[in-house]
């Protein structure tokens, strides 16, 4: 029998009118702002006046680093919310938008997959409901209103070699990653070295997913630094004027975004930062809207767990004051063989050895992941190729580990698939076991915050960082800016930054390339290697063969 | 008395839901898909479904050419659209979209004003239903992916000299005018001269106002010039592979938007084309859709009749097989007064011999629109300082040039204000007096076109074109271009390209600097004059002051 694939599964999705699946979560229909029939925005007077209402319980899916094999964090996600919603609960999932250029160079991202997926999928990859596009309004008004300032007599006696905001767009283009501007003589101003970022890398985008509400919105965009002066003191977005209208801009991409899974449960999709120079995860205000609204609410973080997880607790949870109940570490068989160094095209055969040499880094994301004072089980996202004796092999170690694991048939199956991990993960929040801490204090010194995490979740010996790096943490320091927490860009596919290094790596050194101040967002990013800030797209770009059909149907896009 | 605001009048307004809005003109709300409570695309197999249709009446609303003291064409537009219907008939608007960049620098338009306005108007200023977004990523999708495919080995052979396709970005942003793009290195590309139009100024913005449905959008689209080799032959869209993937991400853009005016009748607001180097009326679905679910159909066209008016005949009604049944010609005593040689300041006082004199102007634009066969009437747009003398003297003026005119009052008074022009409008349009021809046969050589309107409708005595242009006319004509339409950017302010002189000035020659080929959108552009297509902002851009207010509406933008 030949598998549908996640476009024909989610083509038939039986999906209900919007305004029902509010109904679920109690949001009246007024309140409920429709982008057609399937999508809606939740209005910002009826998050005001749920504020009171006491929180949910918040669980967090991550998963270890990923490999080729796909660990399906999302899927789990979404399978997770269904399956909760199965046994009897009230639940709702929360997870980031996609961003739009990348589905023109690589075929789109389901929002999940199989029978476990978020609708209407088409949607989710192309304009959704503009939030994106609004970003990329904003960011590129202050960039317009920073140029124009200098233009009409640089009152602010920026230093236009230290313009240090560049400007955005949603689209894969390698040849605006550096450009010059402002050539053709004075009517166009000043000529510079520039250049344009992916949307989803604004600093726009991490303070629209860290705001609580549009005036902590507009502060933040106020306190965004711009440029400096000759004296090297920050020209901040509020010295350009820009905050407010900025703040206008976005203020219906503020409010978050509900759709439906297949099997109708409500889940909202709302923010999308970038999971290196920023934090990774999906609203401020989606998460605690949905707090409020459901009893449970399952949300997911970028990357792997040394990235994603810690950013969840240590950004977002920090700065949301949200604790989550318990976390849910996604793994597979295949991506343990993988890590027990199998090659992709050898995941076929039975390696129990290898699953069990593999699980070593599923064992240090466990161990990393208790260090935040929160339950952690182990999700085996089931693949049809998976013995029983390799996956004995993963239950056999994570109980040795002293935790759970759950064999998950989600991506078949659909919420039946994954009850009985939905039932444990229910009992486990309701248990009130965990005790949530973030994993440095905000008074550490910028420099040793860096430090904690690459000792105790890297398990690195030390940090390379130049003289030039360290004066500029303490510069920052003397600045105000030393209680923030920081923000790790690193690959995502080792513990190292070494993508090679599978497995759970010691002994190895984090050298510190750059540090950059998002003052705004309100964390310090560490970049550790390199960092893509623009993709370009491929020598066959998807783009080439999307298009629409006789139907009306986007083939190509996924 | 204080007057109200145009924007204090639009927050009062008393909007229903769409869905009515829709009911009135037999749209299911099914196939209404909902943006917000009072926002709506018109679905594509609705449109589909009602082309066997008749169609209603077409009224086009235009104007003397703009001066400083203001026409209110919209407003009349809107106005009349209101009086059809308080006389009983089943009238429709259709008008253009907001953009949204030049917001940011002067505050933005209503659409409409006084008790003559489209509603919401804050979500038309801004980023309304995302189609502009929607043409944005389009245009920038095509640019990303020709530099990707010089990139990646250059299989079409581009001239990397002479690629003629830029990028485009919503944003009054004068340092993106003129770029280099592709620095830094091997990986950024080849380095090249390039740069940014504001949104309006694409070819893709274009083609979505005339293309009849998305098969014919993405045939325009495939059509569109993007390159030339070093044989100087084109490369199009189609060549890059392009065409596909933009009508997927123009698919919703298509689709009409359906709004109201303050008396709760329908207004179609889509596509917004410049109204120089493009045709500048709003699309053709939204034109044919509203034709075939209302008996009258009120639109309008861009700067004043020479331009717009002729646009609008020999581009769209041609291309779209439109035939307009009545022309509504706005004039003021202000406008008069100042054709007749009156400073701004020295409106206030009566001087009926400035308007007799300044009435030449409206004199000339009636003549005009009668060669295209339909009747004219004139609608004096009332101000409160206008003098009974005055509009007499007026309306004298126009009695003798075999048309009549009325006094409009709806910018006070709503359609109460023009009923006696909208009962005169229904009247002329069902009478089949007209008998509608574009003003020159497709056949005619380009030169002949160019030169036949010159003449005709500017009331030169002469073309002025370097033999480059002549040759390069002569070489679309060879490479089967020879058929289109022109499309003319002149000034809007004067029949002349000297935007100083007003009134009917004869003798003079129109100067073309430039010729350039909208191969998709379907017409030749001559340039006769500097045009701008990236606006700048000014010292104190509006920005500065757009803001959210503590109940949280927007101030500063109106």
């Amino acid at each position: 029998m030949a598998h549908k694939t996640d476009i024909e599964i989610a083509r038939e999705a039986d999906k209900r009118p919007i305004q029902q699946i509010g109904e679920r979560l109690g949001i009246p229909s007024e309140h409920l702002l429709p982008y057609g029939h399937d999508k809606a925005k939740v209005s910002q007077d009826f998050i005001d006046s749920v504020q009171d209402r006491p929180q949910g319980k918040l669980i967090l899916v991550t998963a270890i680093n990923p490999t080729p094999a796909g660990e399906g964090k999302t899927t789990t996600t979404v399978g997770l919310g269904d399956g909760l919603n199965a046994i009897g609960k009230n639940a709702a999932i929360c997870i980031r938008e996609a961003s739009l250029g990348p589905n023109f160079g690589m075929k789109g991202g389901a929002a999940g997959g199989g029978y476990a997926q978020i609708v209407p999928m088409e949607d989710m990859n192309l304009h959704f409901t503009g939030d994106f596009h609004a970003i990329t309004s904003a960011h590129n008004l202050l960039s317009a209103m920073i140029d124009n300032h200098i233009y009409w007599g640089n009152e602010q006696e920026i230093d236009v070699r230290r313009v240090v905001w560049r400007r955005v767009m949603d689209m894969n283009d390698r040849a605006l990653r550096q450009v010059v501007t402002s050539l053709g003589g004075v009517a166009n101003g000043f000529p510079a070295e520039n250049g344009f970022d992916i949307t989803v890398a604004s600093e726009v985008m991490a303070i629209l997913c860290l705001a609580k509400d549009l005036k902590d919105l507009e502060r933040r965009l106020g306190d965004m630094i711009v440029a400096y002066r000759r004296d090297k003191s920050p020209v901040f977005a509020r010295d350009i004027k820009a905050d407010g209208a900025m703040t206008v801009l976005l203020k219906d991409a503020m409010q978050p975004n509900l759709v439906q899974t297949l099997e109708n449960n409500p889940a909202f999709v709302h923010g999308g930062p970038f999971a290196n120079i920023a934090h990774g995860c999906n609203s401020v205000i989606a998460t605690t809207t949905a707090l409020r609204l459901a009893d449970y609410v399952v949300t997911e973080a970028g990357f792997g767990a040394d990235l994603g997880a810690e950013k969840f607790m240590d950004i977002k949870c920090r700065k949301a004051g949200l604790s989550p109940a318990c976390v849910v570490l996604v793994a597979t068989v295949r991506a343990m063989k993988m890590n027990g160094g199998v090659a992709k095209d050898d995941l076929g055969t039975e390696n129990v050895a290898a699953v069990k040499s593999g699980c070593a880094n599923l064992g240090r994301h466990i161990e990393n992941l208790k260090t935040f004072g929160v339950p952690v089980v182990v999700a085996i996202n089931h693949f049809a190729g998976d013995t029983d004796a390799e996956i004995a092999q993963v239950q056999e170690f994570v109980t040795s580990q002293g935790s759970e694991a759950f064999v998950c048939k989600h991506w078949a199956q659909g919420s039946a698939g994954i009850e009985p991990l939905a039932t444990r993960v229910a009992e486990i929040a309701d248990s009130g076991r965990a005790n949530f801490a973030p994993l440095y204090g905000d008074d550490m010194s910028l420099f040793d915050k860096i430090d904690t995490i690459a000792r105790r979740i890297y398990r690195a010996d030390e940090i390379l960082a130049d003289q030039k790096v360290r004066d500029q943490l303490r510069e920052w320091e003397a600045q105000g800016y030393g209680n923030l927490p920081v923000c790790m860009a690193k690959t995502q596919y080792s513990f190292t930054t070494d993508p090679s290094r599978r497995g759970a790596p010691t002994g190895h050194s984090v050298p510190i390339r750059e540090v950059r101040l998002s003052a705004g967002a309100g964390f310090v990013v560490v970049i550790c290697g390199e960092i893509m800030t623009m993709p370009g797209l491929p020598r066959r770009p998807s783009a080439e063969a999307i298009r629409l059909n006789e139907a009306g149907q986007i083939e190509g896009l996924f």
